[in-house]
């Protein structure tokens, strides 16, 4: 047992675990699991997400209030974690949980950092001595009825499922609003179309626009259809989804705890052996993530395509000046909050590549692949939230267009000549077309002097404001 | 133009289109656009999946049948595309298709392909002269109202319906109803659980296997919400989503059409400009696939793992006895049912990254990603569905268990412990555990030695058979 | 035992394996193992690739020629054997080999098709009868030495080198050509820059291709040097990487005996038991296509980005018209060789994806994902050369400059104004650009309402031509 | 120009920058361009990483002294900027760098960021007044001949050298020699091979390790190919790569001096424009991660495999216990080191699929990814690094073989049968093999039994530890 070696250490005392003793920093809640855990996996610096170390503690104060109410856990004991588990819940003490997303894969250790916290917490406000386990135990108390098993995967749902509602849909919405004022602001000025990058018949720019709000409304649709999955918590099922050493109405009782505490309608999960085993709810939602990457992708290619130049791009959009653009080329200008945008699409691709792998690892009872999965999810959901912010603010609620750059554009197109096509057929409105185009003439001229229209008909028939939708 | 140049070969007819004549092969129907197509694009073994052709032809049928209704199309042109369509339906002319995926991105060459191939077998069943355009002209009349950008998507919309609900979901209910009978049938056998691959409390094989039957019934569901996004079609968008050159109710009378047509509940789609820009309906819908996949990989991981041996294995599952399993190793058996479904699995995984990246390059009112979009989705699901039959009828119904073996695995655990831990607390049952392992004892003795219980405490309290669900 | 049950059909005689008999049809060459995972593994329609085939061809004939020089195999039995794997790798048997990839993961089933091929057909040669084994037994003669836990990953090896050597470099090296020829060609062309898709400082389209070059150089350097890594053979290391049942030298002669076949320094692996359960390899060569194909996919970004119009896109290169680009908007020419580029480039992405991850998934002496990683890998190899050569065939090769919009756009841009940071500094040079963009004049008339240079200097500073190299 | 409202905030100073001022905190160094991307890039919490700030300040040293000695920048301004860039690389000014990854994807923010500091650092070294940017300005002096899209390439290409030569390399280094000293630990020890999961011939544990090492080695051999590649440096290609408003000795020179400050033999890229707008040798660099990440990964699997149990699982190894494993099972001890690896494994991997896509979406003349490539790499590197270094301590240095389980498991195999296929051929082997399975018996038993053997002759054919190599 490679372990109590800094016990003597000044600026430590001795916390216990079933494996020995173990200096711990004097001024440090944590118990022995969490210095282990410390020394055994100094892995890089990404911590534990503090959503999920939240989630933990307003699932340990759903427990308790539960075990309290089952007879299992005296009043005392139950209120003094609540009372610990409410100062995690207020962010007082953040710095108590230090560990690493690269440990063991169930998340036992940060399970443990919770439950010994919370114990010696308890322990403190009783008045008792830190480490003594009395009269709050981290496994007997804190974690009775319970499992990593159960509660990290549980504290997973609880995270995510605030991470959606609290900031993604949010953000997402507000983008939403934003385009679509956009799309009303614009909703007038037809310009043309564009089809494998090349020139193509005319759309409006808010037509244009509603293709994104579309895609975006998709996205909050299947980000939305995620959440029932994900409000289907593990909690009851234990070490391996039976429910051991749990009361038979521990499971639905703490669900609806949780519920109550967080205000969204979380449930007991059906089958608590998919529950521990596989994370397919958090693989959807996070699918959900990578499809609303793309559309963001997508977007945000458009609008920084739209806007190049300024002289020598397509040049129809003008998007916010928000900071010089080079050090060395002076008055230079670039769409960064697109650039952001797509970096972070990218990056939520490579994190639901990494979740979606992850997630087919399980093994028997349990997927031991579950700090990763959440680590990367509310990655994704922080780097979308923020950036689509961002994105709103700072370049979508600012563009605006290049009204002249757009007419020369639309009247210049070749690709007009889609509306004779119905008057003369395809293959001699073909031939107008590559008479313009080789002749570097219009393509009145090029009908009129090919014969197939009079100059009355070409403007009857080709008229922008008219093709930008169905004629009967 | 680098055409024309096979014109004047021996075997070969003329072709003509707007680019000028090609010689095209006088035992084939397409025109000089395929042609070109196969000239430029002879890319790899991946033909066009057969699946989008049928879609295709089943599309310029309801075209027909809408053009002709709204008094666009004459009857005689109607009738003749529609039986040429229907020969393309019943298989008989899949040898005109020889296009690849690698080719334009909107998919425009393909559905050339078809407007040609229906052009010149309509001509043919009127007597015409193939490669004359009359009566039937390709673009004038079997593409008439329509673009490559809205006929395309909307043939993978209706590829990909057909494929999940004629394929797919056959396949994984099926699966799925021989995976609950297995859990039926195995539902009294309790067997040690494991965690981390380690020893665990126990559970029964059927609740183990209800694990399964969950992640998969999660599947469905899954995939089965992405199929209204499915449902809804491109058609009648035209070039860049306005639905220039189609009458007002184009689109919706062709989704209605194409509804009667395959019996599933077709839609136009609310928003054309999205429908031929963004591929999120696909997205979501290959999100799903992967995600079923994932569940998979885990189903086949641990059915493998549990038929591990016959003798230096985990041993507790026998299965089905396929084929010789080495061509060194004489009387070797190996779980090659899990191993098609796991690398299946990875297949998936792989396809779904392209979809995603494909997903997201649209640029303005097309995304040119599209046949390596359907190609991977359709792949995705055909894979899927086949590897989910096999793995059914010669792996999950065969199973069998190790009754012994199991029994032995049960009665040997160290974790029956934990059902001490009410009694005694976690930490001296800690001690138990310890105290057995080290010692090579049983927990029992282990237990008794340290004087925590007596033996008929730990008779009474240690029950296997009692272990498997919550207790009061 | 699933078996034998076709036995009694018409047109079909009886073969025998461990297991029993079972039917195959009369005018087949295969025998029962390859029957029976035709039975249980019919999913989809991804054949083993034929390389394979052809590659593992070629090992069966290198191990009797081995074999028979170590006196192991009688000198006729040898010679049956090598003549009915000549028959093989002149591709006269190819319809003998109808199994998918989504079989045993250890590729057994397809060494145990070529095994009973080459001994059906040895024993047709010798005028046995066929099914007999004698006088050729597939395990015990053609499989002499060998395992398919060796066989497989060696003919992976030779079918990857092969493939690389044979058509994926020569491919990339004509394209360098092409490029390189293109770049000398446009080597005088001073144009505008761009970062951000904005307007940058000039440069030639020389350099600009010159990058182009340097990319794909680099792609070529990775790809050869993942080569010595797959000459490395696994043979002779039969079942586990022990070499068990195998002479002392055969690992050594066999490697050399295949170097010798194939033109190619095949070397013996030096860790057999890396070679079994791992694909490092394979991985590194997938990698180098991965990222081959990300330089792929930019240039061909470039290049139809810079192709885009031709009216309302940048239109600074003309790229060949291959075919009608549109089937609805008549003269529409698309840059469609780009497009398969780049859809090429994801597909080999979400390819290397999979191999990586399959590459992963190793247990103990074997990797069971062995034809995922092969298929994919050549895959990849497939359509990145062909796709090489369409796109330099059919798009870099007639690429044309737009001179006249090149230089429009070189003159109008802004961005000259960083010749004059050097001499009035990055504020001050700042303002002229800002002055002459928002007050739509000319960066001289600017620089000179604002007093910061004379005219006279301003022509000295800012000359486009000199802007293309370091200065003194 | 949505700036500069917090000018007049207290506890702020005004800043300057080409678009005005923006009151910045009076206790922090950086200036306007730093303070308007945190206004406008406030997105999650990634940093860019101080590796990337740390190489960039080593770059602005080794600028100045090339400035100075080409007599470009006066000798005191080049002392100010040196000493300024010594105190970043000193680590006393890492709170000045608060920007985020999701920036602007040329790293231009963080290039001023770095700039600004220095300058205002060098300023009140001098004396004079924070942001007066004299006497020495971000842009004019301390970005001289630079511009962010060469000088953020090559910081990012000598943080990747660094640290791969100064983490990763050690690490993995550490890794293999334990894992060697392991081996030879084991080498005496025979133990059943495994295959498909199923009992297969016999190897010892020294060999099996040996496949681990040399995977690991051709880890090692490719990452160590990836450096000449990451050698190559950026710097001189300025804006758009030809090096306008640098002196032409300007780019050699700084490689020179970038090489001797660090120590490592860099050298200026020989082409600049790949060097801006491509990152091939990055992408390798990573695919090298990645493929270490899944020789790693299996290696782990085994590992925690071959732990398994303690008594129902493989339990041939036992490995070390750091902590309790369980918070609901007493005793529990799991493979945790494994499986932070496995996890990490999957980040690398996840990590190595954004870092492949980003690398394919450059334009023209620079890839605009360029954060988010670094941020990926140097993440997968630390976690590797971290992670085999506790791997190492606490794994794989701790093993011991469980030698009476290892001799049962031996002895218990069907699969020595492999032995008796040269004397009495596969399908008779098979037989024998089938009848000691079915008849729970001993091979021996079932081979005389059958009459295929004598006693003498199994007890002579039949044995293990000659099975563990070729045999003459």
């Amino acid at each position: 047992m490679n372990s109590g070696e800094h016990g003597s250490v000044a600026g430590r005392r001795l916390e216990t675990d079933s494996m020995g003793s173990i200096g711990v920093p004097v001024d440090r809640l944590w118990g022995a699991q969490t210095e282990r855990s410390l020394h055994h996996f100094s892995i890089g610096k990404d911590r534990m997400p503090i959503e999920v170390i939240r989630a933990m503690a307003l699932l340990k104060k759903a427990c308790a209030n539960v075990n309290r109410d089952l007879g299992k856990l005296p009043e005392e004991k139950a209120d003094l974690i609540v009372r610990a588990a409410d100062e995690i819940l207020s962010g007082k003490l953040d710095e108590e949980f230090p560990l690493f997303v690269w440990q063991t894969g169930s998340g036992t250790q940060t399970n443990m950092n919770v439950n010994e916290v919370i114990s010696n917490r308890a322990i403190q406000l009783s008045g008792g001595e830190v480490g003594s386990k009395t009269p709050v135990h981290p496994n007997d108390h804190v974690n009775m009825s319970q499992s990593s098993n159960d509660t990290f995967p549980t504290a997973m749902h609880i995270a995510a499922v605030m991470a959606l509602e609290g900031r993604l849909l949010p953000s997402l919405r507000a983008l939403l609003i934003a385009i679509e004022e956009k799309a009303r602001e614009l909703s007038d000025i037809v310009k043309i179309g564009r089809t494998h990058l090349m020139d193509a018949v005319p759309l409006t720019l808010g037509q244009e626009f509603s293709g994104y709000i579309s895609q975006l409304a998709q996205g909050k649709t299947n980000i939305e259809s995620s959440i029932p999955g994900l409000l289907r918590l593990a909690i009851g099922g234990t070490a391996v989804g039976t429910g051991l050493n749990a009361h038979p109405e521990f499971a639905e009782r703490t669900a609806r705890e949780v519920a109550r505490l967080t205000g969204y309608p979380f449930v007991s999960a059906p089958n608590k052996f998919m529950a521990l085993a596989g994370h397919e709810e958090l693989l959807q939602a996070s699918s959900a993530l990578r499809n609303l990457a793309a559309s963001l992708m997508k977007i945000a290619n458009d609008m920084r395509w739209m806007g190049s130049g300024p002289r020598c791009g397509l040049g129809e959009l003008s998007l916010p000046e928000n900071e010089p653009g080079s050090s060395i080329m002076p008055g230079k200008v670039n769409p960064t909050q697109c650039e952001a945008m797509t970096m972070i699409a990218i990056q939520v691709m490579g994190n639901d590549t990494a979740v979606g792998f992850a997630g087919s690892q399980g093994n028997f009872e349990l997927n031991v692949f579950k700090p990763l999965i959440i680590f990367n999810f509310l990655h994704s959901v922080e780097i979308l939230s923020d950036g689509m912010t961002s994105f709103r603010k700072y370049l979508v609620e600012g563009i605006r267009p290049n009204i002249q750059r757009i007419k020369n554009h639309l009247e210049n197109s070749l690709m007009l000549v889609t509306a004779l096509s119905p008057h003369i057929g395809y293959d001699r409105a073909a031939k107008v077309a590559h008479e313009a185009f080789v002749g570097e003439t219009t393509l009145k001229e090029a009908a009129i002097r090919l014969g197939f229209v009079t100059g009355e008909q070409f403007d009857a028939w080709v008229r922008p404001e008219k093709m930008i939708g169905p004629a009967v």
